[in-house]
């Protein structure tokens, strides 16, 4: 196999568990808001929270105020996205059922004798969206793949994902013409994972508490949508999906966010490092060592970034992107070479490329990171019997 | 007008507000769990319930250990459903997504080329099944109305809802083809609804935390089912919908859950009414109230139910559905009428059955209910221009 024939430098490896890194799963966070001790509690009783409504009479029905005042606020504290008062923001279980009730709601008013409408994304793109667009054979929307080949007349969707999910690259839509419209998907958007160089202004702009936070498992996530017809029938879609979203998790969501938006305006001089900072510092730190070990190994490459300025960091910041987008030099299928290291990652074919790229999450706990670039260090010189 | 042109009484309204009964919002509960004071409070952490996963390696990965054990054993203790090891259960936002869940899973391994499979059921039937099947206007089912006049050769998908929203009835499958499905929505089959006469040992059986306890907010639901290759799609379309559940919820709707099975089990001389008996006592009072006045002012009728002995409360009980399934007796438009009265109801056109017949929620505030019997009361005699 093309791993056993590789030259191996004996290894020190801890453990010979498989490792998971196919997922990004934010479990890195943890100990940030370990440390946090109390300040992020929330006491629910069992009498609060019961209806189904939060704010009868508004638009988004669903949504708890406090959640909405708390988003507003963060991303004012931040300055990555314009939350002015003629935006309007919709709750969701995950930006995964709201990039579902975008495609509705730019579709659903389309005469259904009509062709579905595509929905394309530049590859390499994340690697649920074809199958969130497709699995339910829906009349309204198909996938139509790749952005870059796309050349179907009429109306269309293209899914800009910057930073890109899962090479990290600062992204434009690509296809640019009449009758198309954007989905930004700016889950990546945050100081951690790149410079925020201005406040993102799209039409549609999809947000994740998972990403921005690290609470995957209270499923919240937010659009900031500026057409109010749009913004309706994507609280239709909800209404008609799941009746709304968890109010536990927004209240928890809400209580997060304000705790954040305190501490990133709290300017006493002995402060704590802020969550951003946080985050920040431990990405640069991981990529740093990534970099160091793929370097030396001479096996793989990884993309390179700009450095930017950092509006919210207040200085040029290198690019520390959620996932490491590994390529392997000598044109081997990067995923089955990490597999037999017992290193799981998801192969570039899931994300519309070769197989020659896999994708790493970034975020894992540091006992998991650290044991990757183990492994990855005992991977020396070249591999023997490549195709190159 | 239909209403201006009936003899009214002279009214004793304590206001002149619109109220509204067209959707079951269960917050007549509030003030029981108000009642319970800490009991039923649970406490987050900001570094609590952060990953994805609940629940690695299992089938229904996003499923809490800690609420599956809390639903298996409500179950047991209430007997009014088989939750035998055999059994799988898969959790949701809501029954609502799960339904959809089921569609999916019954139909995403038939032939792309084939119709989309036929969804039907009894009229009338749950508002929002034709909506939810038909609104992504799917090539894997679609709405094909009522059971009962429903005639189409092959593979087909019948829901039963038992006791019925929105008539309350007890029922059965009624088209019983080869090739058809069953869904069982259980929705209300809880003590305070109806007598609980055996456990439900259907294939497919939805539940939601909404209607048993009251905490619609929370968005949990739940499925139990019979065969793995069924809950494994069903797990497949929550993971593709929205990456599954808020833990949030999942960890309060097990906390409560387990105070309510601790409560029913509780067998000390002086214990309080617990939850089933006090919602049992509440429905009961409300039916007869409702009773009273509709026979007093002779305009309406409502269905009759036959008692039936409950296994849980011990005794012979009356049926008292969440709703009422309100008829005009004059074959008047019902909805509008009561509109008239500043009531907002559920017409019976949404329900697949004529006009004269509308819904009401019977699970309000005790003030929106007192403020329903005084509006009712206050038609008295017949209908003038009625149409009888």
């Amino acid at each position: 196999s093309v791993v056993t024939s590789a030259k191996k430098a004996p290894t020190t490896l801890s453990s010979d568990r498989v490792i998971n890194f196919a997922r990004g799963d934010p479990t890195m966070y943890e100990s940030y808001w370990r440390q946090m001790g109390e300040k992020c509690t929330i006491v629910i009783s069992g009498h609060n929270l019961m209806s189904y409504f939060s704010n009868a009479g508004h638009f988004c029905w669903f949504l708890m105020p406090e959640l909405d005042r708390a988003i507003r606020r963060l991303h004012c504290v931040v300055g990555n996205a314009v939350v002015d008062d003629d935006r309007y923001i919709v709750v969701g279980n995950g930006s995964t059922q709201l990039f579902q009730a975008v495609l509705y709601a730019l579709s659903s008013s389309y005469d259904p004798d009509t062709e579905p409408l595509s929905v394309v994304a530049a590859a390499p793109f994340y690697s649920s969206y074809p199958e969130e667009t497709e699995f339910l054979r829906s009349g309204l929307y198909k996938w139509a793949g790749d952005a870059y080949s796309f050349d179907k007349d009429g109306a269309y969707i293209e899914v800009v994902t910057s930073p890109n999910n899962p090479d990290g690259a600062i992204r434009e839509a690509v296809v640019n013409r009449d009758g198309g419209k954007l989905i930004h998907d700016l889950a990546y958007y945050w100081p951690q994972y790149t410079p925020i160089t201005g406040k993102a202004d799209n039409d549609i702009m999809l947000f994740t508490f998972s990403k921005a936070t690290g609470h995957a498992g209270s499923r919240i996530g937010w659009a900031i949508v500026k057409d109010i017809e749009v913004a309706t029938k994507m609280v239709k879609f909800m209404e008609l999906s799941s009746i709304g979203v968890s109010k536990e998790s927004q209240l928890r969501a809400a209580k997060i966010l304000e705790v954040i938006s305190d501490d990133c305006q709290n300017s006493a001089p002995d402060k704590e490092e802020n969550f951003f900072e946080y985050g920040q510092r431990l990405m640069s730190d991981r990529w740093e060592k990534l970099r160091e070990v793929v370097k030396r190994n001479g096996v793989f490459s990884l993309p390179k970034y700009p450095q930017d300025y950092c509006n919210f960091i207040g200085k040029y910041t290198d690019p520390s992107p959620a996932f490491a987008w590994l390529k392997s030099k000598d044109g081997l299928n990067c995923d089955n070479l990490l597999r037999e290291l017992k290193i799981v990652t998801r192969g570039g074919t899931n994300f519309g490329v070769d197989s020659n790229y896999t994708r790493i999450s970034m975020l894992s706990p540091d006992e998991e990171f650290n044991l990757l670039l183990e492994r990855l260090s005992a991977i020396k010189g070249t591999i023997i019997n490549g195709n190159n």
